[in-house]
């Protein structure tokens, strides 16, 4: 019912893995190439991309080793998570026009055989990029390590790195509304400006400005209750200088260790007893059966302006490599997405 | 009515930190010394020392710094957990005779001003010594690791390191009654030995003589589901390597940190995010007000011979300083106590 957004002779394009990097990745890991167009066989769904989602852990998927997720093939597309909308289907569970959102290849149009693994958005979660972020697996992350895994009370301090990120903006807003002192660090004076504003940040420090114990120190007269830690390195060894006893840190990435040939071990560990904390690593992808409860809650917040959510959006699939690998150096300021193709209205 | 196990006429002494160490510790540390024979003033205590408690945390006390315990102060006695017998009380609440145990000082004869922190020892919870190990907290120690943190479940893989100190020979036991397959690293063949026939173990490894990864591949084939850490370095990093997903790491110490200058940090830990792995320091006098509950329960097992506890006595308080530092180096098997006046007969 809905005309496809890219026209139709606009050839097929697509991003394939080049070359492993070996430490900090660049462009040339990365290749912009020709493909077919897709043919729908039965029971498969043709999907026209939108939006693609940069996400850290996309480095770790570019090496070869044992991750949480299997390393992407060479010569194969780039896989993430992408926002499209349905532009044909021999599939009774969609049709045309449906905003779907999947693991798909970094392609203008992909063939979904059987549709498997791709999910149907609800029109009434709000805008349909939200579905991979706010609404999503990162909204879901955020919540299980604010309040399950982190039990934010009120009265606590909550110390969030990266707190501008996808997960940072989002768990910054669910700490506050916890009831916490909440406290962020990015790494510019933009991304600062912007949590005290947009994220419900009560303070927070650029890292690469000012020494993370004095900051630490100032911000947290009262210590750590809860680290939310996705970077590891020097700042998880700090929150665990500063933690109080009985501090809990889940942990949901590491991103300052993804690039480092050589790995420098977390220092200070024996704080782990002596302040008698919980560190747990957890994935959101165990908690993916609480997703349809969180969604229901936060689609009340962020339709009611209670939060907000924050995108970085680049336009274009050639765009895409230097968008993510700026995304690695910490240049997104929220979450960021790549458009390839025109995005519908946002619904009301 | 009983008479003091030492003749009046030996002269009190006492051991006292001499100086503070620089890494590891030596007899020059400690000096042995003459002091004054204590008064009983009213509401005190006068307790004859038998056993002095020989354990890893002392050497982090011999640091200024801040651990979990303050540090000894220079010149003064070393303190550690004493049973003893009270020779004189001017406290209702303890009889000449009683058997009990405190942190006291490494001294033959002391006063507990009121009889704080003095506890009278339950003569039905058998042998008085293991007041301080299996009927105590080392005891509720291995228990809470085990049991409450590990959640050690049937066919459950646990692994323990140090398994022939105290609390290792207790921890091997409960995992192996909780149905656990237990695997123990030791620091010699005769501990291996030790650990093996006494302490509940399936399968054990002398990290001295055998790679760790080499050892947890072949004795750990479907992975470690608990460790429980009390050494933390290599050991920790080797348990990170070999943990299934969602493993749990109760950790009560990290004893082989205590005498490094230089902290050289835990590597691997991004591998807690995708194993989902949880640790948890811990301190045992957070679980005290389970004590009790926990007695009733092990004296059964002790006294039956359901379970085993091993001790390792020294005899002589000028030998303590000695004993201590053997201990440190992992020369001790199972709890190591020095005995500094006669035993009284072992309860049947």
């Amino acid at each position: 019912m809905t005309q496809p957004h890219t026209a139709p002779h606009e050839p097929n394009q697509r991003i394939v893995l080049a070359r492993r990097p070996s430490g900090w990745p660049d462009e040339s890991c990365f290749r912009l190439e020709s493909c077919p167009e897709p043919d729908c066989g039965p029971q498969d769904v043709l999907v026209q991309a939108i939006w693609l989602s940069l996400d850290p852990y996309l480095r770790g998927r570019m090496n070869e080793g044992p991750s949480y997720a299997p390393g992407f093939a060479l010569d194969r597309p780039i896989v993430s998570r992408v926002v499209g909308r349905v532009i044909a289907s021999r599939n009774e569970r969609f049709r045309e026009g449906d905003f779907v959102w999947g693991f798909l290849d970094w392609s203008l149009r992909v063939r979904v055989p059987r549709g498997e693994g791709l999910h149907r958005i609800d029109p009434a979660l709000g805008k349909p990029s939200l579905a991979i972020s706010a609404m999503g697996m990162p909204g879901l992350t955020a919540w299980v390590g604010v309040v399950e895994l982190g039990k934010v009370s009120p009265g606590d301090t909550v110390y969030i790195s990266s707190a501008a990120g996808t997960i940072g903006q989002l768990a910054g807003q669910f700490a506050r509304q916890a009831g916490a002192r909440v406290i962020g660090s990015v790494g510019s004076d933009d991304k600062l400006d912007f949590v005290l504003r947009h994220c419900g940040y009560h303070a927070g420090f650029n890292y690469k400005r000012q020494d993370m114990d004095d900051a630490l120190r100032e911000l947290c007269p009262n210590g750590i209750d809860v680290y939310l830690d996705n970077v590891g390195g020097a700042t998880l060894e700090a929150a665990l200088r500063h933690a109080n006893v009985g501090a809990r840190f889940p942990i949901c990435g590491m991103i300052s260790r993804y690039n480092e040939l050589e790995d420098s071990g977390v220092k200070g560990m024996q704080l782990l007893v002596s302040k008698r904390i919980t560190m747990t690593g957890f994935i959101v992808y165990d908690h993916v059966h609480k997703l349809a409860a969180y969604q229901q809650r936060a689609a009340a917040w962020f339709g009611s302006g209670e939060m907000r959510f924050h995108e970085d959006i680049v336009h274009g699939l050639a765009q895409a490599p230097a968008a993510l690998l700026g995304m690695l150096r910490g240049e997104a300021m929220g979450k960021r997405l790549v458009q390839v193709s025109t995005a519908p209205p946002t619904p009301a």
